[in-house]
């Protein structure tokens, strides 16, 4: 019962190079993309383009979904022509979007009246980590769903990990989104305090990545940062809109995240002036707007 | 030219430790503590006692400082029987309390008058560190006086950086508790939102520290404050005396640092509770109280 | 030219007496509610019930809509037997509700091309205003209009301004829930710091209400919260609804709203512990929490 | 036993004015200033000028001091040739400075050792109060002392509250400076919420100024900072350090309060553009800072 006839709907910069994997690693592959072309190179690979997510899910045995927001995954999964429509019993969905986690419950649910098993499976990695196949995945759903897809999810992952039921993988990527925001500002205030007080903040990165204060995005995006090398990365944009599904998500529970609030009140600063687009460390600019150091 | 002959002051959590591995490098080692009976392991270990900071400093080439906060450095090096009484022109003072910049500049100054070389030098890396001579220590001030004084610092400290002038080294480590304290946030926000979502938060622990969000903190701490293992590490009330220093550095400068002023009022609930003796894990209990979890 | 037929749509808290006084002003009512018996005593005073929105708008010159949020305004005038379905060119309708301002424009444009006109004319001063005729109204849509709704807005309301373009009534009803949510903090931390310093708050109300740093919530809600009176007024609840309007709005236009966006996250802490429907004044029993005060 | 010879000790923008009128009301006044050329014009006006705090002390039954911070009351007051050095016992001091409470309660328990009554009155209202003597003035100290000094109070102030205990006065004064920060605030994001969603934001005043959400600030100081006039009034830098006193106090009681604290952050973004002493209304200006829409 190995998995060998895999979909793929969502072929963008994350998507395009998981699909591609999922070619190299052997799978017959069906794909579909809202914009047509984006599957071309893949249908040269030898992949099968299909008309519809319907017709993605009806060719596949497990079907990905990788697309941007809560609304395009309610749109290819459970919208006229959507994979609900061709999924056959039995079968997997698992969708690699970051969405609100109500979302993925909701896809969960009505995946599971038709028969069809479904994973959020939201990843972590970036465009670097799809491209090598190491990205880190974050799966909710059943345990007998989680084993069945993970040889497929070894074609595009490392670090694959069940955290949980239906919606448990979106719940820890906000996590992720939460302590990555807030470990940004870290590295932005540091910087920060450092430059107003003279200090050349290479240096300061070089001892503080060491210690405990150390963080991934310190020891990685401190440099660039420093440098004022703004390329993405991880865009602000995208940033922004997973700290908006962290603040609803937080809300439905009532938790408060008084931290988190405040890094997107900072992030708006940097859309406020057209910078959506740079990567996630050029809240280093917002900090430094704040002390009247540009403009 | 090597220094032989070194004293030390302040024989506390950290001092006494580090005072201990000098005496084991073969330094021949001249102490004093306000409350003396902290001395006498190390007098039993062959340290000479002396009767105040001058004489300590009299006896000494290198002469290190290791006390609480920005008023005691000043008592035992610019008071009254204080170093500046006893260091011979061409001596050595290196301070390792974590104190403001603005007070280590000035005693900079006021030994220089004297002939008298300093190095501010806080170091990072707790008990553990200090027992086994694995500190990271941030020197500020002249180069030479560091070259002199390097191998001595190498008896307690592995990460050991030249960072800049006089002051450099105490605004380097106020930058590694503005990282650090917005690290623990970080891991406080993402275990609370998990929490509150339902999903175990050791899972999104594993998943998260291995990826762009992970830090020293959630790393080594996260484990512990899920657990609720709040034994220091490093105190509440320390880390708060910490972020004073920080926040009135960064008024000198008029530096805006949003979320560390948000992490102060977030410890002050641990202190508000008479926490302050907790490890700075503390703060998902913070976190937890917010969300009105526990009383 | 004088209006006389008058409908009105959403009968809760503030509609029913709003429609009351429309009643009792001499205006042909007639009204629908999705709860029925809402409607009775207004039908016991003389006011038609109708059986749908569309009936209302279609028996009417001008209609009013006064429901809680966007998506309610959404399905009572553009769904389906909905006011759109039954207003007349050259007729008006007025939503007192508060929206996004989005949703205002949206529902503006979509009657403008049926040709009818609009006015959004979000309202304050709660169910005690609603009941004396007093409300605030803050109305948005084009000055025409307005002139011919104002002597219908006057059975209603006392302070009426003609703010700006549609739209433009819900932007200065959401800049109201801004000044009120951290006027509402001004007060409460007054309170915190003034109790824990050992200090009668009254007192300091008494001083501080009277100078430059008096409000109307420190004057009227002050010496509630001060008492523990937390009967609403304006509910918690309905308060973090607004606040959420007011976020979304500013994340439009990328305005950062770091206070606001605090303010939030406390009213959280109420939430989560089951008090959203107390009054606003509550929040100081948030900063007592902080303080670890309460439990 | 009615107090005829009255002193006045810190002759600024606003003891200047305060001294002048109890000239005015027939007080024998004897005057000392830092800067001596501030006594001149009371001199001419018929004050005797005295050549220290004591003597200015030894001359009086009550003796004002009125000075910037906690170290200079210290200073004229229990410093050498300091009040406390020529006042009788049973004379009053009365201290309009705002000070820390903590060194409120210093200055009391000191005078007291002498016999030497004394009230912490720190006064709000501004250098129009202190012309016009319509102050307010937050009275801390015993009943009975209070009582003695209130004929003489009467002659500079208008509001004239007893509020407490030693140091109840500078409370007080603290919690005045936070509800008007955090007012201040609230003025700024409404406005600043308004503009960006292109509404005229003196029609926003207009109404929000007349509702629940109304306040001093936004009614006197909402139009100025509207039509960008930004002539103190209250400077940037007196609202800082008075900020700075609040934070202090409320950590010794670690009494959190997340909106000062964010408060302080944001003037710093004015104080770093070398705008403390601007009115405090040019916090619109920070908030229009984070929106891109100045440099």
């Amino acid at each position: 019962m190995t998995i060998r006839r895999v979909g793929f709907i969502g072929l963008g910069i994350m998507g395009g190079p998981m699909a591609a994997n999922l070619l190299a690693a052997g799978y017959e592959l069906t794909v579909w993309n809202r914009t047509a072309a984006k599957a071309e190179p893949l249908a040269a690979a030898g992949a099968r383009v299909a008309g519809s997510p319907a017709e993605v899910a009806a060719a596949s045995e497990l079907t990905f979904t990788c697309v941007t927001a809560s609304a395009d995954v309610e749109a290819v999964v459970l919208g006229p022509g959507g994979v609900i429509d061709g999924a056959a019993p039995g079968s997997i969905v698992v969708d690699c979007s970051t969405i609100a986690p109500a979302t993925a419950r909701k896809v969960h649910a009505q995946l599971a009246e038709r028969g069809v098993a479904a994973l959020d499976a939201p990843v972590s990695g970036g465009d670097v980590g799809a491209k090598a196949g190491t990205l880190a995945i974050m799966v909710g759903g059943d345990a007998e769903t989680f084993e069945r897809a993970l040889p497929v999810l070894r074609a595009i992952g490392k670090t694959i990990v069940h955290v949980g039921p239906p919606g448990a993988g979106q719940v820890v990527k906000l996590c992720n989104q939460v302590a990555g925001g807030l470990n940004l500002l870290a590295m932005a205030e540091a910087i920060s305090l450092c430059r107003r007080s003279g200090v050349d903040p290479a240096k300061m990165l070089e001892v503080v990545s060491a210690g405990a204060a150390g963080s991934w995005m310190l020891q990685h995006l401190g440099p660039r940062a420093v440098a004022g090398d703004f390329a993405p990365g991880f865009m602000v944009d995208l940033m922004q809109k997973d700290l908006g599904l962290v603040l609803d998500a937080a809300h439905e529970t009532h938790t408060p995240l008084p931290g988190s609030a405040l890094v997107r009140q900072l992030f708006e600063m940097l859309q406020a002036r057209g910078r959506g687009r740079d990567g996630t460390q050029a809240i280093v600019e917002a900090l430094a707007l704040l002390a009247g150091e540009t403009g």
